[in-house]
């Protein structure tokens, strides 16, 4: 059982519960109720093991390519959450005996993960247990672990097995050599290893501080080795009312930490400075290391988003913070040589790896509330322009054509070749994204347009910007294909963000972003040469500028952008889509489990059909809006419409991707009641009851979807061609939404009831916006009574 | 709970059994029941899953290096014998619900394993289960399982996914390559990995037959892949009295594998045969395989050693039985590049490695009982000399030098550097013996010459034998070094077989086998010299005979060979040992585990007291006394019962390897009752009640040696220079033993009571023998009175 608000007092409405132990939801609960903060993410794997667990600890960056023929991703390094528990020599296990009062529990404001319940032995022993855990936002480096056992009514024999398992693998697949593994004065444990192909050392530090009673023991505990594992034993004889308490403090660095580029690397150093840190942290101990973790999430999320949601629905509330919670474990803020994965760090699917879901789902957020992080995650596709480059030549191409799976910034194309079964031909399903879907590369220039409007970083663009922009222009004007017969530049064999069609030609959404990215570039020729004509100078020669412009303009001008059906006014996703076969999706549309539509066709025979994976028209017509292109009579709001409902039936929402692009587009449209019931459809991709869809990780993109839902949908925030647009339209059960976001440098409170939109500029600068159609500018406070 | 003969009939003392399920016991029933043919060996693993569970597949000499920093080890292949069976939507194990008449039983007449109990779900719904399985041995490269089930009293949800899972590694380490997986016809499950380092291509396809009440099912199983994983998912609602079931029969086969030699190799073939050959195994069905399998064992195995035992302990035919067993599922007899590894194919222990457990604890059983694989496991070290010469010249020396622990035969020396953690560091201890434990060479020169001396095979030591024993006398007389003070060779530096003391000098043991070396490499020239110097002449060129030959006359003469203490008559370890400080040695002597001395203290203390891991100045006496050096007054028989009470109650038997030996010496020095109470021990190592003890797969020279303790214990069969001596000692318990051995290729059936011993020529041919020092002549029936 899930349960979503568990928290009083001060805690209500932060608290994600489960109330009812079940092994079904190990790996649900593994993932939505992981710790991190950015540098490392942890599966929340209970302490005691199952046969369906998954215990992960991922490090952001530290990629690695087990084998020359797979892909490389970011390795599950060796675990330290799993302690072996016996009581009366019988190992503990809640699938065994009686559980009363059981309770595990996600604080969201403190970053905590508890878990309590009595537990009676098959023996008939009852014992009181309570963990406590964080991975600390403070310090990166730093984990803790707290476990409480009390014996309620007969003595117990209560031993445990606790260290370092380093025979963990990413299912199957192996990143490490065996490394190094050893024990300081019989209670510091030490593991070092090296990934076998990026040669990134990892150093994992553990000890424990066992208490019983309140006095710590002085039995030394056995110690133990095997491969790839150390651990220590302890055993005791716990009376009633005695109570054991264990801490367990984890330290962990790697080579390709930030600070191990700024002095001269030295693993030896590195293993002595991490194991003298631990050493302070344990002496500090669990409480007062949580207390500071506590505060650096106060300080550095909630009283920086300040996002509160007045609900009949407390779900709503639950949901944004459990976005927000999720979006600063998955951000690698503390380094831009990093992206976000499609799991965040919350688990092995996608492999770590970032794709279009940071830039058109993610980085919205991060833009309006934390510009600083958006300008990290932008100067990663920057570090990536190499890779870009190379696929671009690889591919017979020009400028940059970014990667479509991206891990480490040079790595260039990262996207696995071989998927799930082909139920037909019994084989492995080719991959073809990593080839042919290609509208990232203008994904990308679209997040730096939004970035620079919202924040103008004048200087993000000076030094990153314009070369991103000019080289991902020069890759669109190679890639385009002249149609001599219709006298025209199409994009021919592509696939767009509807993944169920392979292989098609003019994409509707690749040939208007195409555009955009080209007509982008050509603004910002335009606005070098006026304003700063040194640094065109500057750009010009290793770009080729001065070839590019008049190419971007001849090829822009001349390039496909499918217009509207005539009769109806669905824009054609793809040359041929409208004519296909429609079939009876209903099947598919109430299906519990995404992607059951393989179990009855291959891709191919999918490929033929009217059926959708995700929104594909329908984010065009949303992402083009926030342009100068918004005016575009082909992408005018009648377009979006008569889209919306054509297309909407014929969509699975087979990606998470998917549900919060039809909130925004359906509170666009008018259909508010459905906009509502699709946001809560979204939160419930991840928090919803459904038991396996999270087992590989939270679902980075909706997360960050559901910022967009509420803000770009129900507080009606847009940017369009520059300008802040406000048009609330909350849901009728919200009495009111309060957030800030960070508008060109200034903080700005934002504040909506059903009747008044409230604007205060926090640093008293001024802020020009629309909202009902009337401009205003606010310098101070400003109230406007809602229609 | 174990048992030990459950079998009734025809399969009386036949049978192991497990009679009540506990997860304490999964590693030791996995490997005491495991599967195998020397080919490939299989833990016992359930089909269910649990927490504890080992499940391995190894196919025989498909080495691999997973990491360049790690040794050489059989990698642990895809698994096929887990079945995830779900009964109502929840996982079935038999740590749930209720579970009556359980009985898992390994047949070693029929090398089948069985199991079968009734089980209430925790809802209340009983079935009845039914598990079969072989690893056949009339084809090494199949396997077969049966499932029934049955559902008693209610309709059931009753639903299973099988298939390969190739997510299985070495304790985290992994050997293969992605590789590629495949399902035809929907069907025919198909997997192709290949080592990451040896290049060893590993094909295994499966596929399963699904009846419900005799009636093959229609509907097709939902198809799955996961990485590493691909797999079929079956649903059925099963009626009260419903019975489904499931055959799944696989093959695997590897590159490998002796037919890939000789046929060019191909892929892309071996996957097409395979698959075609897998087909008709399952056109033929469960039943009918396992009748071939079945006789192939009566004729291969039982019809051939035909030893029996009247004991008043039905456990003593057992464990004679269990050892014959083992022998045949540990023995690579169908490829002489391949070896016996210490444990088999039952468990990761010792990574598949050969040691001279083999030829001093297995081969024995071989020589006497099935001369043709006692040649193909010293051919096996004949191909091993080029990986011998390699060390021999890194360590600085001449001629061969057998590795300590060896694999592929020109890997050379694979024994790892590291090893379980030091106490008093905490860092891992380094192992020694594959630098200095070197006795190897000699014991492999002792094994030639008892081959040759029981099996008359001069073809052998022509072809492969005396350049062997040329190469390590070579060895030696380059090893010795001179002392001049003493005016001797010594030995100084070595570990012998008792492991407890490294770094010693002139340990007796190894003196004593070097010297006997260096005697049969000048024994074995004198007699080419007369008998075939044609040959000789052919040898001496490559070997450097000329220079060799008077060197070992010089070094043999003057080499230091211990002499007994005058006072006691006690041969003195090594050159301290009788020195050290004494200890307390009760604890570790009554310790449950072994090695709990490392618990106290590490290597360099344990070095400096007088404790003894196993038979080490013991084993020398018995081993030199089968030569033609059976009379040295050194090894005399007054030394052997000093030195027996001397180091006994100082040896912990912290090897397997150590009991056998100390139950032929004591029934050689008359403690007839001491003798037994060791062999029963001996039995225990791997069929007594402590659960941990094989977990790492049975101990391979252990079971070699039940059969040494038997015939060469309790029958008093010795190689006396030559001749066999028979002078029998049977337990008080036992009424009669019989057994064939092949002496110089007759079949020899020979036949003990407490009052006589009969022998039978089967073919004839005469045999000259010794027994209660009259020396006898047998052609065809001759019985002798027992004093």
């Amino acid at each position: 059982m899930m349960d979503y608000k568990l928290g009083t007092g001060e805690f209500e409405d932060w608290i994600v519960s489960e109330t009812a132990f079940s092994t079904d939801y190990l790996g649900k609960c593994e993932a939505i109720l992981s710790l991190g903060n950015g540098y490392m993410g942890m599966r929340s794997a209970t302490e005691e093991p199952y046969i369906k667990e998954q215990r992960n600890l991922f490090v952001n960056g530290t990629f690695n390519k087990a084998h020359p023929n797979e892909v490389t991703e970011l390795p599950n390094l060796a675990d330290v959450t799993r302690i072996d528990i016996r009581v009366d020599g019988e190992r503990f296990s809640l699938e065994f005996g009686e559980t009363a009062n059981y309770v595990r529990q996600l604080n969201l404001k403190t970053a905590e993960l508890s878990r309590s319940f009595d537990w009676t032995s098959p023996k008939g022993k009852k014992l009181r247990f309570h963990f406590k855990r964080f991975v600390s936002l403070a310090n990166l480096h730093l984990m803790a672990t707290k476990m409480q056992v009390e014996s309620l009514t007969h003595p117990v024999d209560f031993s445990f097995d606790s260290g370092i398992n380093a025979q963990m693998n990413n299912s199957g697949a192996q990143h490490f050599l065996e490394g190094e593994r050893r024990v300081f004065d019989k209670q510091l444990i030490q593991l070092v290893q090296t990934t076998n192909e990026s040669n990134v050392d990892v150093v994992i530090n553990t000890t424990h501080n066992v208490k019983v009673n309140g006095e710590e023991t002085m039995a030394a505990p056995d110690m133990d080795m095997a491969r790839r594992k150390v651990w220590l034993s302890y055993a005791f004889t716990l009376q009633p009312n005695d109570r054991l308490e264990v801490e367990k403090v984890t330290t962990v660095h790697t080579s390709r930490d930030l600070n191990a580029l700024e002095a001269e690397y030295d693993l030896q150093q590195l293993r002595e400075s991490s194991l003298g840190d631990l050493k302070l942290h344990a002496l500090q101990g669990y409480d007062s290391l949580f207390q500071t973790h506590k505060q650096t999430w106060q300080q550095n999320v909630w009283d920086v988003y300040k996002l509160e949601i007045d609900s009949d629905n407390a779900f709503d509330q639950l949901g944004l913070r459990f976005a927000l919670y999720h979006l600063t474990l998955m951000t690698p803020a503390h380094d831009a040589r990093m992206g976000i994965g499609a799991k965040g760090l919350s688990g092995e699917g996608y492999k770590g790896h970032s794709f279009w879901d940071t830039e058109v789902f993610i980085l919205p957020f991060f833009i309006y509330s934390n510009p600083a992080v958006a300008k990290s995650l932008l100067t990663y596709r920057y570090l990536g322009l190499a890779g870009a480059r190379a696929k671009a030549i690889e591919n017979g191409y020009s400028g940059a054509m970014y990667p479509w799976e991206m891990a480490w910034p040079t790595d260039g194309e990262v996207t696995p070749k071989w998927g799930d079964i082909d139920i037909v031909t019994g084989e492995q399903s080719r991959i073809w994204s990593g080839a042919i879907e290609q509208h990232i590369s203008a994904d990308i220039a679209f997040a730096i347009y939004q970035y620079n409007e919202v924040t103008n970083d004048q200087e993000f663009l000076d030094q990153y910007g314009y070369e991103m922009v000019f080289d991902t222009a020069k890759f669109w004007a190679s890639r385009l294909e002249w149609n001599e017969e219709k006298g025209r530049y199409e994009i021919i064999n592509v696939i767009g963000p509807d993944e169920y069609k392979e292989h098609v030609n003019n994409n509707a959404f690749t040939n208007y972003m195409a555009y955009f990215n080209l007509k982008l570039a050509i603004r910002y020729y335009d606005r070098l040469a006026e304003e700063n004509p040194e640094l065109l100078e500057k750009l010009a020669a290793p770009l080729e500028l001065a070839a590019a412009y008049p190419d971007w303009q001849e090829k822009a001008d001349r390039l496909f952008l499918p217009e509207p059906r005539a009769a109806d006014r669905v824009i054609p996703q793809d040359d041929t889509y409208l004519q296909l076969e429609e079939i009876d999706l209903t099947k598919y549309k109430n299906q519990e489990k995404v992607r059951t539509i393989y179990r009855d066709y291959n891709s191919e025979q999918i490929n033929s059909f009217q059926v959708t994976k995700q929104a594909d028209g329908l984010i065009l017509l949303y992402l083009l809006e926030q342009t100068f292109l918004h005016d575009d009579p082909r992408i005018s709001k009648d377009v979006k419409s008569a889209s919306f409902h054509y297309y909407e039936p014929k969509t699975l929402h087979d990606s998470s991707l998917s549900l919060v692009t039809h909130t925004i587009l359906a509170s666009d449209i008018g259909e508010y009641d459905l906009a509502y019931s699709l946001f809560q459809k979204s939160i419930e991709i991840d928090l919803g009851p459904a038991m396996d869809t999270s087992d590989e990780g939270i679902h980075a993109a909706s997360i960050g979807g559901l910022w967009k839902a509420a803000v770009f949908g129900f507080a009606g925030v847009r940017l369009i061609d520059g300008r802040l647009r406000i048009d609330p339209k909350l849901p009728k059960t919200w009495r009111s939404m309060k957030f800030t976001i960070q508008w060109q440098g200034s903080p700005v409170s934002i504040s909506i009831t059903p009747t008044l939109l409230a604007i205060k500029m926090e640093d008293g600068e001024a802020m020009v916006f629309e909202t009902n159609n009337v401009v205003h500018e606010c310098t101070g406070y400003t109230e406007i009574p809602i229609a």
